[in-house]
C-alpha cells in the first residue's frame, strides 16, 4: 500500500515538474551553426508541423524519412570525392609491393591524377579498373579494415584534416535535430554503400542499415574460420539520378518526406519526395557558393555533381536552396574531435 | 527555486518507486506460448546474456540484429507459399475481365493448381510467368493496393481465415522479447520484400525498411500526377540459400547476432550468424513436426522448405531445433485479432 501511495505521489510530482518546466520557453537553438533566414526558418517549419500533435500536417512516427545525399551534401566532394582519392591512395600505399598492379596504365593514370583518362570510353573502363582492384577480391572485413586505415592516416589536401573530421556542421546539427524529432535518418548515395558503412554510424549516427549506396553482390564463400563475403564488382546498383527513388524503395521500403542533395544527381530523390507525396513532402538543395571557406560551382564543366536542372526547379517545387556563403555560421567543426 | 526543489524532490522519489519495483521479482513470462524445455530457456538465456550489463556476452544495442525467415519460420508456407496463393487469387480476380490473360496456358496450369506444369525447365519459365504477370507493369502503388485488397478477402483452404491471422504466435511473442531487449527485428526471405513490406509493420512490428526480401528493380516514370515507380521483373535478386547472407550484407549491413529459419534456404544464413561471428551468435530452425494442429514435413519431396543439411548440422553448431509439436503451446492466436 505504501508503495503504491508513493507511486502515486511520485507520478503526481513528476507530472506537475513536467508541466512547470514546459511553461518556461526554451531557448536552445538547435540549429547553432545556422544563420536566421528562409532556409534555417523552412526547415524548423517543416519539422515543427510534421511533429507537432494536433497539426494538419502531423506525419506519424515510423514516416518520418529524411534521406541525404552524402558527396557534396554532408561532407565536401572536392577535389575529388573521398572515396576516390580512398582508390588513390590504396593504389600508392600498394604499388611498391605490386609490382603488375604498379605496372598498370590505368594506375599509373591515378597515381598521376589523370581524370581524363580513366574517364575515356563510354564505360569509363579505366575508373572501373581502378575501383575493381581497391574494391574486389577481398572481403568485406579486410576492406573495412583498410577504410579504417585510411581515415586515421589520409589527409585532406587542402584542409589538411582527417576526412572523418570535414563533415557540414551545419548538417550534423540537422542530423541531430531530425532525430530528435522522431525522423528515421538515411543515406542515399552514389558512393559505395560498403564505403560509407565503415563510418557512417561513427562520424554522423547512421548505422549502416540506414545506408543506401551503390552495391554489388558478394560472394558467400565458407572458409576455415567460417562463412566470409568476397566483395566483388558483380550485378552493381549505382544509386545516382533515377537510381535514387529506385534505391530508396528497394533498400527502404518507404516514400521519404524530407531530402537533401546538392546535385542534379539528386532531382529524381526531390521529386520523389516532394511531388504526388500524400505526406507533407521537404526538398533541399545545398548550394556550393563559398569559394573562401569551401568550394564554389555548380554547372562548371570541370566540376562534380554538375546543379542545372534541380536548380531551375527548385522555386517552382518550394525546394530550399542553401546558400552555403550567406546561411552557414560555420562550415565544419571548429575543434577536431578527438581521436 | 521552488521548481528546483520541486524537480530533485520528484527525482529522488521516482528514483525510489524505480528501486521498490525492481525489488519485487517478476513474475510476466515473455513467451507464454512456449513449453518449458531446452528451446525456450536457450532463447531467454541468449537475450539475457547479451543484453546484461556487465555480462562477458554483452552485445551494444546497435549490434543487436536479429534475422527472420518468413515463409514456414513465422507463418505457414503450406499448401503453398501464401505468395503464391496471392499469385493464384490474383490471376482467378483478373481472368473473367481479360481474355488474353485466360486464354494462357501457364495462367490455366495456375488456376488448375498444376505446380508440376509452372515448374517445369530448368528455368520455370510457367512459374516466372505468372509472377510477371502478377508482380510486374503496375506501380508500387497499384501493387500495395492489390495486396491489401486480397489479404482482407482470401482465406487460407484449410484454416478458413485471413492469411494475416495466420502467424505463429510463438513467435510474435519472440519478436516481442526480442524488441523489449533492444534487438532489431529484420525479415530475411526468398518472398518478394515489395509483398511483404505491405503488412510485416502492422502484422510482425517490423517495417518495411527492415523487411529484406527477393527484389527486382522498379523503372522511375514521372506522370502527371508526379513520380511513380513501376515494378518489373528485370536485375532479380533472389534472397535465398547463399543469397540470404549476400542480402544481409547488402540490404542491412551488420553481420546478424541471432537467425531463425526453418529449412536448407537459411542455412547459409545460420552459418553466417553462428560461425566465426566475432559477437555471440545464436541460431534456430523451426521444425514441422505437428501435423494436426499444422504441417509435418521436412525432407519430404513434394513439400516446400526442405530441410535436411541444416537439420544434420544443427546439434554440432549448438542450433536450437524447435519442435512444434512439443515446444508450441499453441500455434495460431486463439482469437483473431478485430479487422
Amino acid at each position: 500500500m505504501f508503495q503504491l501511495r508513493l507511486a502515486i505521489f511520485a507520478a503526481i510530482t513528476c507530472g506537475m515538474v513536467g508541466q512547470l518546466s514546459a511553461q518556461a520557453p526554451s531557448t536552445t537553438d538547435p540549429l547553432p551553426s545556422w544563420n536566421e533566414g528562409p532556409s534555417k526558418s523552412a526547415i524548423l517549419d517543416f519539422v515543427s508541423k510534421t511533429t507537432t500533435p494536433g497539426s494538419p500536417q502531423f506525419v506519424p512516427v515510423p514516416e518520418r524519412v529524411a534521406v541525404f545525399d552524402n558527396d557534396g551534401t554532408l561532407w565536401p566532394e572536392n577535389p575529388l570525392p573521398f572515396q576516390l582519392a580512398f582508390v588513390v591512395d590504396e593504389l600508392k600505399r600498394r604499388a611498391p609491393n605490386e609490382p603488375q598492379l604498379a605496372a598498370d596504365p590505368m594506375v599509373q593514370a591515378a597515381l598521376a591524377g589523370d581524370l581524363a583518362k580513366l574517364l575515356e570510353g563510354p564505360h569509363h573502363d579505366g575508373l572501373m579498373r581502378i575501383i575493381g582492384l581497391t574494391h574486389a577480391g577481398m572481403t568485406t572485413d579486410e576492406f573495412r579494415t583498410r577504410v579504417e586505415a585510411w581515415l586515421v592516416t589520409a589527409r585532406h589536401p587542402r584542409f589538411g584534416k582527417p576526412y572523418d573530421q570535414l563533415t557540414y556542421q551545419p548538417m550534423q546539427e540537422l542530423l541531430r535535430h531530425l532525430r530528435a524529432n522522431g525522423f528515421k535518418t538515411f543515406i542515399v548515395s552514389g558512393g559505395g554503400a560498403d564505403f560509407m558503412r565503415v563510418w557512417a554510424e561513427r562520424v554522423y549516427g547512421i548505422p549502416p542499415e540506414q545506408v543506401v549506396g551503390s552495391t554489388a553482390v558478394t560472394k558467400f564463400e565458407f572458409r576455415d574460420n567460417g562463412p566470409v563475403l568476397v566483395k566483388t564488382l558483380d550485378h552493381i546498383f549505382v544509386d545516382d539520378k533515377v537510381g535514387k527513388p529506385v534505391g530508396i524503395h528497394q533498400f527502404i521500403g518507404r516514400r521519404p518526406i524530407a531530402a537533401f542533395g546538392n546535385s542534379d544527381g539528386d532531382h529524381a530523390m526531390l521529386q520523389y519526395t516532394t511531388i504526388g507525396n500524400p505526406r507533407p513532402g521537404f526538398g533541399l538543395i545545398v548550394h556550393h557558393t563559398d569559394a573562401e571557406r569551401e568550394y564554389a560551382y555548380d554547372a562548371h564543366p570541370k566540376s562534380t555533381g554538375k546543379l542545372v536542372e534541380a536548380l531551375k526547379d527548385a522555386p517552382a517545387r518550394g525546394w530550399i536552396v542553401v546558400d552555403m556563403k550567406k546561411d552557414w555560421k560555420t562550415v565544419f567543426a571548429a575543434e577536431p574531435a578527438n581521436r
